[in-house]
């Protein structure tokens, strides 16, 4: 492929630009309306999405149009378990008619919905079918790394499971996973870490939160708008990752110097190839006066609606 | 005052919300002009320059209203130094006539107007003037902090000088300095911890370089679109800090308790205060499950226009 070819940061660079292409000019953010409930935004619809709900009108409302119109739960919905309840049934129907290909990856895993992360939950929505209504997810992403003897730093990277619904086989943090409905934070790192890389809750608890990557992509599916808590975790020496729940193949103690190779290729997932970024910006491994994009590198990795 | 009664959290945010007023509804982005070289964007013109500079057209030329518009320099300035020049001229002319307030607090330091960081510059404007332009300035800022015997985190506060220009008296990083024309981060990072603090350079050259804090705000002076390059200096439990040019009236040694509370009382440097916020993130001194704006705190530290 071309993009091959150029070099590393105007690689990194697109990476952001793909990542947040929502928020580019000619994204089809002025054409999405409104998600709203309870008078409170929580999403963006897509014009073909907002299409297909017309049908429920026990379920949702919609007035105006682009990005001055709004799809919203009807006031009859007047409760978590309601709204819940009642878009789940209509999304269940949509999956069965095979109206959005998303769908076909359904999980009966629950996202909340919210305003924003600090605001009560206004309801839960399978995680599959976020990207229709452009609902914010949340997720951990934990950057396992090693000081060596010699003081140079070394990182844990995963490899995929050829079998996992979304970015089969390609290289990702150590770990990572979605918020899902009801968890902290703390309770999805610790059981992300002791699933996915057998790493001891004793351990796993002595990872530090150190920010969060957010960003906002669309593609086929929908709409992506995402925040993931990064928690950087300092592994001892003697630890190596296990295989744990099968959604990992394999793992991978690298130099720096590979990962900053790798995380803008084709093989890394992107949004964790972001955290990684950022771990090597926090770390001091990219420097401000070598790297051109230094600044639009930090604001890309940093970008809400 | 009504907000010191306000929890931490909300006026943390408050902070964060007032250093990016330009981005709320209302502010005067839907009426400034583009401030255009050689095709490129490079500031903001607010509609009270705008209309004054029509009275050089030998040097702007403007063209539609609004976000729409343009204020451009006349293409027959060609160069670096043309531009520098001619700018230059019609800015003595209104310092002169006082027309802007700002123009009161001339320095005689140039600033690099540029695009984006990584560009080449197309002209140097004096410090004072950037706000009228919306200009980005960039700067270094320095988190002086110890390690103390016990493991626990302190952190070097200075006091600006009561007869500093901007902000005089209040609480600020321990070092911290615009980037002036013609000079690179790791220079303006070792002159000003010397100037400052009489920080040897070989102390200072082992700040390490862990990302850059970014906002837009606008007030009665123009718009000010400003990047931070932020660096961490871990200091020697046997180094003080000591007042050098005068800038600093004193220096306190701080538990990063009373620095976290003083951050949001008006007795902090706002733009500091965002790199003390920044710092507080990095180290986990907040944790995410404890801080409801996590999240909006770190979008809110790296906006970008």
């Amino acid at each position: 492929m071309a993009t091959s070819l150029l070099p590393w940061s105007d690689k990194a660079l697109a990476l952001l630009c793909r990542m947040n292409n929502f928020h580019l000019p000619g994204s089809s953010l002025v054409r999405c309306r409104r998600f709203v409930i309870e008078g409170q935004q929580v999403g963006w619809v897509p014009p073909v999405v907002a299409s297909k709900l017309t049908r429920f009108p026990e379920v949702f409302t919609s007035s105006g149009s682009g990005e001055a119109g709004a799809v919203a739960l009807c006031p009859a919905l007047d409760s978590y378990r309601k709204r819940s309840e009642a878009v789940n049934t209509v999304l269940q129907q949509l999956r069965e008619e095979d109206t959005f290909s998303c769908l076909r990856g359904w999980r009966d895993e629950k996202y909340e919905v919210m305003p924003r992360f600090c605001d009560q939950s206004l309801m839960c929505m399978e995680r599959a079918a976020t990207s229709l209504f452009g609902v914010k997810r949340y997720g951990v992403h934990v950057n396992g790394y090693r000081q060596e003897e010699d003081g140079t730093v070394t990182m844990w990277l995963s490899r995929r499971s050829r079998t996992k619904q979304t970015y089969p086989g390609t290289l990702d943090n150590l770990v990572a996973g979605g918020l899902a409905a009801g968890t902290s934070l703390q309770e999805t790192l610790i059981k992300e870490c002791e699933e996915e890389a057998c790493i001891p809750a004793c351990i796993a608890e002595t990872a530090c939160p150190v920010g969060t990557v957010s960003y906002t992509y669309e593609d086929e599916d929908g709409v992506f708008p995402e925040s993931q808590f990064v928690f950087d975790l300092k592994l001892p020496l003697e630890f190596r990752p296990q295989i744990g729940d099968g959604e990992v193949q394999d793992f991978y103690l690298w130099p720096l110097d590979q990962v900053k190779e790798v995380l803008v290729s084709e093989d890394f997932k992107p949004n964790s190839a972001m955290v990684v970024l950022d771990f090597l910006i926090r770390h001091s491994y990219v420097h401000p006066d070598a790297e051109p994009y230094y600044q639009e590198f930090v604001t890309g990795l940093h970008k809400s609606l």
